[in-house]
């Protein structure tokens, strides 16, 4: 039995155990640095993994104590001194499986379940997951695969049920900057009565999540309890998911797939669909935007999605529709959580200064969300949203959502550090990445850095001259000033052509 | 500028760096718990990198201070207190390389090259090289790819060079417990004059390598200068092949490819050739063992492999020979470095009990050897190898190489926990899976308890009656023993019949 005791290192997300060399048990036992290890307390169910460290110091740990790195303290105890006892962690039994599958086989709805539930329970390594996913992704799901992975991640976590028939949602496939329709779209489903009880992520590699965008405004942390009060006041809301553990195993997967930048359409469908079936989603929208910069490059690939969206949705009794949207350039202006939420702020306030794009989108998405309702008449969804819009009322719903979340206090939009990128020719803009803004304005410190980002001053078809200012970028520290304007100039994120763009009127599909 | 401080925390072969949380730099520059920052030394060329956790104890690093873990502190400075600078580490350039592989393109010769330089530099985390590995594995790398990647890590690595004609080399491609043949192979070909520096592996998963084996007889680590001199004397050495830097991004590989259980064509080639090229080798030996258990499960499979090597070898000017054995069962009796190591010394001393397969593939493999000797008639080296071993002069040349080495000290062979797994009914012994019986041996605390591991009793075609003794497990530690035998009796290792199997003619193809 050793004490355990709480060393104040924080190893964020990943659970640190610190053992002194002397410990009688690290020789009779064979524990070694880096090893997993199981960690139980008296009466508090199963073992808590944790890579062990060792330490040949005895302030940092004596010889009868378990150091545990400090959130992994906090989630698993109280208070200092609780006598705990340790083992070495068995391997997972389901790395078997995902050995076959980098093997290329097929895996069974038993093997997914086996896998997520050891990864939920933190058996596997970094690597181990990473290999799974890279295993999983570039068509290494079949369809019937993605429905297994998709169950099991639902399966493992929480799942919300609001007691109606229609639970409206909405999403985005993502990899457009400043495309925060959530934000518009939510109150005025709202306003017309529908439930919309939305609950959204934060940005990992993204420059900002809808849940980093809506935090500028509002208390986005809240208690499954607090989510149903301000729901049943609001007809809607818009948190972080994080809180609710839906499909906990997601998040898990997305924090290591995020950084290694990979993209399989198997994952995220599964990812989409287990987060959306996990919150009690009924009617569900997806927007794929199409563009070379996109996720998306075609509407051949779209269209691949769209139907294995459907495919998934139609086992779990999802009601899924799917708009194929632009997703040749980012959608609004500001790109950042605080420069995002003031394009937001503008389109709901009926502001001179809203972008027209974001404003145009969020109210055909809004339309189609409406048509879920059996009362409105096909085609009416999106003049419903504009009167709504135009009302005020969207903007009064969001307002008493925000204060129901607990409004944030009004700070200072801009970041300190700013710098204007400049047309090197003149002629009109033919096109913008969305990759390389978005990667400029996460260097510059979003979504983090709240205030940090790009806000772009000229969109595609617009006519520039030379020295005109093509963006803005902003950050609040030194480093981040300089990554993000070097990689600006390194790369280039606007191309400037002798001829306006032949307009393109695909809009929606 | 900080202080830089060691802190009495062994993290093995991880990097980690701690800074205190009000640490003015902390916030000014946005630093993150588990983000991966670059340690500058004045005058000490380019930055180390490291994983960052972040500190609210004094006691372990003040405000002024970056504290390092211990090894990462030794290899980097002498003493504390000299200044550091430290800067949030650039993405590496190369994992765009990696994303490009992940979907399935080929690299060039140059990304090859620049991923490798990154993972020297440790700029990849564990999980982008395992994301890397994954996906190259299972046919993910075409021949031309595999010599570019074997290129890469002997160009990122040292290269020794010994000044002779022929230089030789063998290597078993692995996964046959037991089959130290190397340790008696060597000595032969040595006494013979050929030169034979041999370099080897340590085990990562498998429950001894030959470096864990010799190390029961000898000093494996020695420096450039020792293993000179140990050839020079007796035209062979036996050590680990660690110390050199002999493509070391192949041990970084290896160390994130073995606990993932990863088996990939194209890496297994370059990690191997890789290795021996940097060795200095001109003449090298292939060993490719075919049985149901074993890495490479038919003939068709092993002259792939075969041609993978001839291919990349010719391109090196590397004289390859490849012989494909037999890998049905285990080769010798014991599993684990002490009870190999007391195999050995049978077969070398010609002792009645030593295991007859053993010596007989050892043999056949030193006849194979010799014969790229262009003084040794075709077809006579086999004869002139068993000349060497009944003489003595294999066992002599062995003890002088051991004390040229550094002899250590005579030890007890047996663990002090002791197992017996009987046979649950009569017959004959059909089959020895390779993979459980590694699997028990490395539970049971192979290969960093030297005398741990499993002595096979009985070999396949031996009659058995029901209760007699299959194998012994041995082990050092209690829940070592407990979860090797736990898993011995879950997982049946052999397969006893009715009738005795057909004997095999095709020992060597």
């Amino acid at each position: 039995m050793l004490k355990l005791k709480a060393v104040a290192i924080d190893t964020f997300k990943e659970n640190v155990a610190y053992l002194h060399r002397d410990c009688p048990l690290y020789r009779t036992e064979g524990f070694q640095a880096l090893m997993k290890i199981e960690i139980y307390i008296a009466g508090n169910g199963g073992p808590v993994l944790a890579v062990l460290n060792i330490v040949d110091d005895c302030t940092i740990v004596d010889i009868n104590e378990l150091g545990l790195s400090i959130q992994a303290f906090k989630q698993l105890v109280k208070e200092q001194g609780v006598d705990v006892r340790i083992a070495p962690a068995k391997p997972p039994i389901s790395l078997k499986a995902v050995h076959r599958k980098i093997a290329g086989e097929s895996l069974k709805k038993n093997e997914f379940h086996l896998i997520c539930q050891d990864i939920l329970e933190n058996r596997y390594s970094k690597m181990e997951i990473a290999a799974f996913l890279v295993a999983c992704s570039h068509n290494g799901l079949e369809r019937q695969e993605v429905f297994f992975l998709t169950k099991a991640m639902v399966d493992t976590g929480e799942v919300l049920n609001w007691g109606e028939n229609i639970v409206v949602d909405k999403h985005c496939i993502g990899g457009i900057p400043g495309n925060r329709t959530t934000m518009i779209v939510m109150p005025i489903v709202a306003a017309h009565g529908m439930l919309m009880p939305k609950t959204s992520s934060r940005a990992i590699t993204s420059p900002a999540g809808t849940a980093d965008t809506m935090e500028v405004l509002a208390n986005v942390e809240l208690s499954i309890e607090q989510m149903k009060k301000v729901v049943h006041q609001n007809r809607a809301m818009l948190t972080w998911g994080g809180t609710a553990r839906l499909a906990p195993v997601d998040d898990i997967l997305i924090s290591v797939e995020r950084p290694l930048s990979m993209d399989s359409t198997g994952q995220l469908v599964a990812s989409i669909l287990s987060k959306k079936i996990a919150a009690g989603s009924t009617h569900l929208l997806i927007d794929i935007p199409v563009g070379p910069s996109a996720k998306i490059h075609n509407n051949q690939a779209a269209l691949a999605l769209r139907k294995l969206f459907e495919y998934i949705g139609d086992l779990f009794g999802l009601h899924i529709d799917v708009v194929i949207s632009d997703g040749s350039q980012p959608i609004g202006n500001g790109v950042g959580p605080a420069l995002e939420a003031r394009d937001v702020q503008q389109v709901l306030t009926n502001h001179k200064n809203a972008p027209s794009d974001l404003r145009e989108k969020s109210l055909r998405l809004a339309g189609r969300i409406l048509e879920f309702d059996p009362d409105v008449r096909g085609g009416q969804g999106y003049n419903i949203a504009r009167d709504i819009l135009e009302s005020g009322r969207a903007f009064e719903k969001m307002q008493a959502i925000i204060l129901a979340q607990g409004a944030q206090p009004k700070k200072q939009v801009k970041a300190p550090l700013e710098y204007a990128m400049l047309a090197s020719k003149s002629g009109y803009v033919s096109a913008i990445n969305n990759l390389n803004i978005a990667h400029i304005a996460s260097l510059a410190g979003a979504p983090i850095e709240k205030n940090s980002g790009v806000d772009l001053i000229k969109k595609v078809a617009n006519k520039v001259k030379k020295g005109d200012t093509l963006f803005v970028i902003y950050a609040s520290f030194k480093s981040d000033f300089e990554f993000s304007t070097q990689f600006a100039h390194e790369n280039n994120a606007y191309v400037i052509a002798k001829n306006p763009p032949s307009t393109d009127d695909n809009y929606f599909i």
